[in-house]
């Protein structure tokens, strides 16, 4: 067993994972993955571990510092990790982490992380109050 | 902590797992999945789960029955899991399952599944062994 | 008229036709139609080809053995044509064959195949009988 | 057999036929077929109709008069012709032609025409002659 | 200030102006941008600047000749610019231009040119008076 | 002349600006535009806005605060600026804002705001110096 290996990936209440490959249809002319792309990926994360924690209807108030540390190659695998770090109220913010996977050798490397701030709704867009976790 | 709730998600070697939120523009005119996106979706797994194994480059060879039990509706999450569970010399066999998740209470209830056989190839297509789990 | 040309294109009753020309943007990174991309044309074939027979709303309930026979490579075309083969009460099975077509010499080569079993539905998504055709 | 129906489609030399169906996600907040999707249509039926006439790599230098007659609605079939109508040295006419078809009855509309003038070109998109059609 | 670049830009009324980067996955396999999608973004721009004129939903009832100068790089930036020249009772012409501009010197080439006719509609998509610009 | 029209838009060097019509596709199913599709316009407008400055290939190396102060309905315009704030040796800072568009009467609201990170790249994506806007 690599080292770098995910071997056993537990995901805890409020937390949700995704792993995509990226493709040349994400990237940029440079063959790295395009920052537009990378940011609708976070998003995305932000918006599914928060409907899942909230259980309701949620939308993005904003996010704070979002950090780009490395360029994610086209071929690599992204494993974007969304994590409930915060629960007011009627807002939550997730945490939201980004690793590149190198397939030869499975070596990992952080790359992305970003903080979101994210409201649950009712049907009229309104703030409804989070109910506890049961 | 509800019955129903994934309470820790454990993936081992050789699994992957993703959730997306159903959307309208993934869906028909019905308000339901359409099912080519569910193809697309569960091929996706397929191909994510089989290269992180391998660590090589992988093609779909095929696909033995899949099954679309019940529609997936708009607003729903859809948890899709792909399991490695077969390792031939240069080719795999990946379960994918995917199960709906209601955001009001949680319910989980499986609705798609379906076997793909992916093959391991070197930069010109050609086969290559799948080199044994470390 | 070069032998591989197919001369006369003659569509029966309940069969479709279509032909894409392969793109970067549906390609993986080693220069192939990526096979989730494939999945969804061939899902794409079984739907319209069954709409258009049922006269009616259908949905997917599964697929039989999908087999990739052969890379199809950026900038060939590619043939997909569907066919209902079996018609019951309020089910259908549509068979779905690809053809990639080289533009230099138009040689065609088979390299997708599958069958789909799609159910006719009412607006409530339950199954509806199939008229006879007229 | 409906006197709606096509019975049999018999496609020449130089034409190819396509069809669709029109999901919500072509449309526009109307439902019906948004502008710059017929456009993309229209202008796939042609390059895909000139690169299989020419064999060779196609682009496309403009368009005559396109009129969109009737609105396409969501969850009709759009069937799109393209057909080589004039052929110069290194430049062809492509007439393409859309007809909406409404599931229930399949009552057939034409509701789309246009035509492009594409070019043949080498890989250095400089124009090449058009072999004769063998 | 290089002579080329566009030092101020005014938007008069009934023009609107937009900039894109062209992709790889807007591309065709020889690198420059796809007909189809070039189509798109001129439709897009008489779309866009049409109903911000007309206050109004708009339809596209067809388009005047489109030329395809010179193709558009990946790479380039592309400026679309929308005008309105024609105003009727119900009806207006807008008039399309792109230009495409390279990055390191910022030299401008116009590229793509046409006219497109869009009707105002109401809810049910009948034509409705354009009401005179305040 | 409504007071609310933007009736000179005037872009001065390292501004730039575009108006898209928020279509269903780009929605979540409450009607709004999607926060992620909302991050990816951001981003797009960062991305084109740096790269036009700096005259050569761009990267986003992160986002300070963006906040989304309202939502923006489905059938509303929505224009977004990017404008070069800060300039240092071989990074940018490109401030961004949404403004969405009623049709009916014009009316302006501010809904999207955020500052973007970008670094001037050569082709193996290292860091070189901004050369001074001429």
């Amino acid at each position: 067993m690599s080292a770098n290996f995910p071997q056993r990936e537990m995901c805890t209440i409020g937390e949700t994972r995704f792993v995509e490959m990226v493709f040349p249809e994400q990237a940029n002319h440079y063959g790295t993955l395009y920052g537009g792309n990378a940011l609708a990926l976070l998003g995305k994360s932000a918006f599914v571990t928060a409907s899942r924690y909230a259980r309701c209807a949620v939308v993005m108030a904003g996010s704070e510092r979002i950090v780009f540390e490395k360029p994610v190659r086209v071929g690599q695998l992204l494993e974007i990790t969304g994590r409930v770090v915060r629960v007011g109220r009627c807002s939550m913010t997730v945490e939201v982490a980004g690793i590149a996977e190198s397939l030869p050798d499975g070596a990992r490397t952080p790359v992305l992380s970003g903080q979101f701030d994210m409201v649950a709704v009712d049907g009229d867009g309104c703030p409804v109050p989070i109910r506890p976790a049961r």
